[in-house]
């Protein structure tokens, strides 16, 4: 059930902030910490840079020097990080915790990053891991590491904070993707269009947001083209213009100052073919079927075998390329997914795309995607765009 | 010794390709099963983008849904992907290999990625796997992965190809740098350079390039001014203007279609402080000794070792934050690693970044770097900018 904007918490009237209070950060912290305690872990080790982003608000450029947060299951945190990054990471993490920094990526005995590691575990500690973590740094402990996607999972349901930032970046794709449109006619390059979207969000991100992180923040406003809409993640065809017609699928996404979203759309240019009426129907009717399935308490896995059900009994068994849909975060594209095999319950304050999709060798793409919040009732889309067949066809 | 142009290999003669032909990336694909023989390894597990990359030229953004290219020690590699990508993928893999796709991250059982891997390790096999790996895809494989780097090994010394690729991609950066240097000025933006020279680069490789691949390409023009510069990762004030004096530190770097390189200078505009001469003269003097240094047979640390040891005598012994170089390839970024503590020899035909560097708390950063190809007798500078102090102090 949709719910108006009056219903659900009005995330607009919360301060605009740009990074996460102290406050913040640290009940993420202390969750986890209490998880820590449920495990029976000791210690989580921390290397997946958006982990390390959700705890400590620093997020850099990633090369071969390894940054290790430690947290202890009581206590302050340890972050190992390359003595050349010192100064800044301090100047980036809002939450009070202890800096064990290392001489250089390698270097010589006794001043490895994995020397700084082990002086901050003890023999007896039983320390998680995250599943991404790479195995040299498992190695690096000397002791089996218990894989435990706690963060993740912390990260899978959202505080009010993280909620208007994401609104925040939603709003930002919503004004991209009007541009996009607007842009759109017989002939554009959509290279050009991307350039000038980019641009556009950058700029405004920038004058609103002082002190924004650009090492977190990136928009790409993709158009795939008529047929070649039919290969969704094939963006090799960068001279490929638009042309009337289509189906032609908008790509709007991003990361605003660490927070993602998108909005993606099907839209022709003057007219409609008539071989894409019925599998943008299809796809509509596949899209509605999510929304109404779309509240807490519904199975992931189950809303999306009744959306693929759905569109099988549409006709469209064999065009199928992907899930329902995924969520997002301190990343564009996390879990959890809305994906047959994935058993787990939505809940408030998840945030998902929804993208039912139909994709037909030599005619095109369909599918549309918003950035969408569960709400204790059911949903409140976040970003804004066209959704009917007679707004989707642009005139030039 | 620096040798001249006419003493080297001229790669410029080299037919100017945009991609590797299959001859290339099969001779990738030999080396590495020779090593997998010499190992006694029955199958080699690539999950890092950078190595799948090197050993398919197949690149694309990185979600959460794994790719896994499966080498055998001899015969076709296998290839697992989405069922989302195959024919994209196909699109630019430029060897033969069998591709093993899969429903969707994540997908029911007996449909996941691990499902497909499973179908081609049999239960005897002895699987090697990148330090990178996480954690997850070596417990898929349900037995000991065995840690072992051959393809960053290999990574390390260039082919011809790669060779010609990486400087064409220097070409482009000592382009770049030229215009970041008449863009200086006091008072102007830096980000504004960085828009106007990425800009420049991104459409004269696209216009070289037509069929480039824009994932794996990406220019930044970044200018760290004055006191600011004492930190050299620190990227964010973003409204900190150029002024009058320095030093001011560019970095100008990137990915032309897939290959890296880096050129980074320290300028002052209009006059030179007085506190600076001594620190820019020192880190002349040891960058001069770090390419006297330069040649095969040359261990790494040792390198950095006399670096590090002129740069204590010259009184800077409180302010060196990093080691003299890196490699790069098919990243920016990248081993081997002219660093003490890395008990290696240079060979010809591994490409260096030369970048000893001063750091003075308030009042800045000096370094210079240049991407540097190691030849039969010395080295060849790929990078090409103004080296003397009176060329670089710009005048407005």
């Amino acid at each position: 059930m949709e719910e108006t904007v009056k219903e659900v918490i009005s995330v607009h009237a919360i301060a605009h902030s740009q990074h996460p209070e102290n406050a913040e950060v640290m009940s993420r912290i202390h969750q986890l910490q209490k998880k820590l305690d449920e495990q029976a872990l000791d210690v989580y080790l921390c290397h997946d840079p958006a982990n390390i982003f959700y705890l400590s608000n620093f997020a850099n450029f990633v090369h071969e020097r390894p940054f290790v947060l430690l947290i202890p299951r009581s206590g302050r945190p340890t972050f190992i990080v390359p003595t050349l990054e010192l100064e800044h990471v301090k100047s980036r993490v809002v939450i009070d915790l202890d800096y064990a920094d290392y001489r250089e990526f390698p270097a010589t005995i006794g001043d490895n990053w994995y020397d700084r590691m082990a002086d901050h575990i003890q023999e007896h500690h039983r320390v998680g891991v995250e599943s991404q973590c790479p195995l040299s740094v498992c190695r690096a402990l000397a002791r089996t590491a218990i894989q435990s996607d706690i963060v993740d999972e912390l990260r899978m349901t959202k505080s009010d904070f993280e909620i208007q930032r994401i609104q925040y970046c939603c709003d930002l794709l919503s004004l991209g993707h009007n541009t996009l449109m607007e842009m759109a006619s017989p002939g554009q390059l959509p290279l050009l269009i991307h350039k000038d979207v980019s641009s556009q969000l950058m700029q405004k991100l920038l004058l609103e947001n002082p002190t924004v992180n650009l090492l977190n923040s990136k928009f790409n406003a993709v158009t795939q083209v008529g047929a070649l809409s039919d290969d969704p993640h094939n963006f090799r065809e960068v001279f490929a213009t638009l042309e009337e017609g289509g189906p032609n699928v908008s790509i709007v996404q991003g990361l605003a100052n660490g927070y993602g979203a998108e909005l993606e759309r099907t839209f022709f240019i003057n007219s409609i073919p008539e071989a894409a009426r019925k599998p943008f129907d299809a796809m509509l009717e596949a899209r509605e079927l999510a929304y109404d399935l779309l509240r807490p308490g519904q199975s992931m896995a189950d809303l999306d075998r009744q959306v693929n059900q759905r569109l099988s009994e549409l006709g469209y068994s064999d065009n199928l390329l992907h899930r329902t849909g995924h969520s997002f975060g301190v990343t564009d594209h996390e879990g959890p997914f809305l994906a047959d095999g994935y058993e787990r319950e939505i809940k408030a304050n998840m945030i998902f795309s929804i993208e039912p999709g139909i994709y037909v060798p030599g005619l095109g793409g369909f599918r549309f995607s918003d950035t969408v919040l569960i709400t204790d009732k059911g949903y409140r889309k976040m970003t804004e765009a066209p959704e009917s067949l007679e707004q989707l066809i642009v005139t030039d």
